[in-house]
């Protein structure tokens, strides 16, 4: 369980970058004019009159402490924010087109409510907001130092999103099997470059050089893995309640995750049982159940959740090296441990 | 038809701009790693070891031609070239999926060939990669306030396209009718933005300041308005020979395009009978010459050439604001004439 401590301290910091990024972010959707503005609102889910407050923002949030973090404002990091966010909502809006889901945040996906054009053209227009914003600001110099690193974040992006989709494509077992690394390399570009924008961006607008950027972008990148490490152990055991996904949700999809990978290449015999079982087919519930056995006597589980806190011990060895005030030391462990510990 | 020294003029600048531009352009798709290169190899057409020595190249074209009337070096502008040449065919790969579009370049456009979800992922890796090449120069600062021009070309782009599918869904006549003002609109952002910014862009990389960039940006959007005033006379009378799309295209589609906004705006009886001959839809190869026979009939070609040629006077117009070498200001009238030539 997170500590009740933990959860006020990241809502609090969750809560000022918010409230910071969110009039840019409606600034720039509204300068997409009629059409492409609504279909954007109802993105981002302002059409209810609410703000996106009920995403944890991530990314604003690691922006505006990286930015404290060196000595500058909550508000120096807005741009870096804001762009990490329109990215993420562009990033969302294609994803879903691509895998085919028809749901987001409780609501159809936008190719779902509004056509895949629509859907192509509005994740566009935030595609280049992002830039937009970065580099529409007062401080040309930095503006263009971030967006450079987000140019050379999203290309990583696009690289994992590509990557995820071949994994789907390969063989359980043998030689073209998904190993480890392979699988990490891939998360940390789908997930942990964007979170490593959002920190050295956030650094580098409030004033860091680029050795301190670099860091943040260390930072990100582990609490990125941490992340998807323990997305990957509620994927298969989470608790469909607090999920909103369906129970053995990524055995049911066929998706190579770590708990899997790592389990099948333990060589143990659950392992051996594992490949059998999944070259055969889920069928049933019973081969669900028995398919999340295997992986977790194969020592998938555990190797997945070590996984998560050695990516932690790497947040907290980049926050040794930076020197910065303790409350926002805090706010970044607090946020790390937020993150793992919905599995704990 | 063409004069054969602007021909010859054209052609020599466009090799130029290609031969200096193609490098930047294959580096950065060999950057998006195995899968997505491959990808974008196939649309760029090199797998067959070709260049895209197809093509005019207008956009590396003007802004190489741009730089060097500021009395830059003609390599000043790759930065602005390569970026233009990446966001055109990321536009061009998302928009074949918007349209339906099967073919490009006589070949099956990416969705086709790969699929949508490839053709999406590759479409925004090479849209990061525009920022990417105009933002990892050498010079920080003018890559940035051309990168920020980038930003705001490729939002007129968005709201360009939305506003052109938009279109096809209001009435031919009435007060809900497109009108010719709020068409050109469309078209200046749609067409005239990306190569308003080629040329801005190339002129402020090789050192121009903002008032001389705003120029090259007006002429960049002349010259687009006079090309898609051509594009709109040839999807209609155009020969299928050399356009390779049908006869008629245009009106076979149901486009509403400038000569048939003009000749209904005209109110003439011709106008009225292509209204009542739309409305009941175009079905035979009849209705059609005669729906362009009442085009011509009520002045809309003549309207849209005219068209063409005031916007090479305002082409002439910035030409003449800007002091510049003989031969460069010789290139881009060169350039105007072959564009609008086409229907000469």
């Amino acid at each position: 369980m997170i500590a009740d401590s933990d959860h006020d301290v990241v809502m609090s910091a969750s809560r000022r970058a918010r409230e910071l990024t969110e009039p840019v972010l409606r600034a720039a959707v509204g300068r997409l004019g009629g059409a492409l503005a609504g279909i954007g609102a109802y993105h981002f889910g302002w059409q209810s009159g609410d703000s996106f407050a009920a995403g944890k923002a991530i990314r604003p949030t690691l922006a505006v402490l990286a930015a404290e973090a060196v000595g500058g404002a909550p508000s120096d990091a807005v741009p870096a924010a804001a762009a990490a966010e329109l990215v993420h909502n562009f990033s969302l809006i294609h994803d879903d087109i691509v895998d085919g889901d028809e749901l987001r945040r409780g609501q159809p996906a936008v190719w779902k409510a509004y056509g895949v054009p629509a859907a192509i053209l509005i994740g566009d227009a935030l595609h280049s907001e992002a830039f937009g914003v970065l580099l529409g600001g007062s401080g040309p110099n930095t503006g263009a130092a971030a967006a450079e690193r987000l140019a050379a974040a999203m290309r990583e992006m696009a690289i994992g999103q590509v990557e995820d989709i071949r994994f789907t494509e390969r063989p359980w077992a043998g030689e073209h099997a998904v190993r480890i690394a392979e699988y990490e390399v891939m998360a940390v570009a789908k997930t942990g470059a964007l979170l490593g924008f959002s920190a050295s961006a956030g650094a580098l607008l409030a004033g860091a050089d680029d050795a301190v950027a670099g860091c943040f972008d260390r930072l990100g990148r582990h609490l990125g893995l941490a992340f998807q490490c323990t997305d990957d152990v509620l994927g298969i055991w989470g608790d469909p309640t607090a999920t909103g996904k369906p129970v053995f949700g990524d055995l049911r999809e066929g998706k190579k995750t770590l708990p899997i990978i790592a389990a099948l290449a333990a060589e143990t015999p659950a392992s051996s049982r594992l490949v059998a079982l999944l070259d055969a087919g889920l069928r049933t519930d019973a081969d669900l159940r028995l398919a999340a056995q295997l992986v977790e006597d194969a020592g998938g589980r555990e190797f997945t959740e070590r996984e998560a806190a050695r990516h932690l011990t790497g947040v907290a060895d980049c926050l040794a090296s930076v020197p910065m005030p303790a409350e926002i030391r805090a706010g970044f462990e607090a946020l790390g441990r937020s993150l793992i510990g919905r599995i704990r």
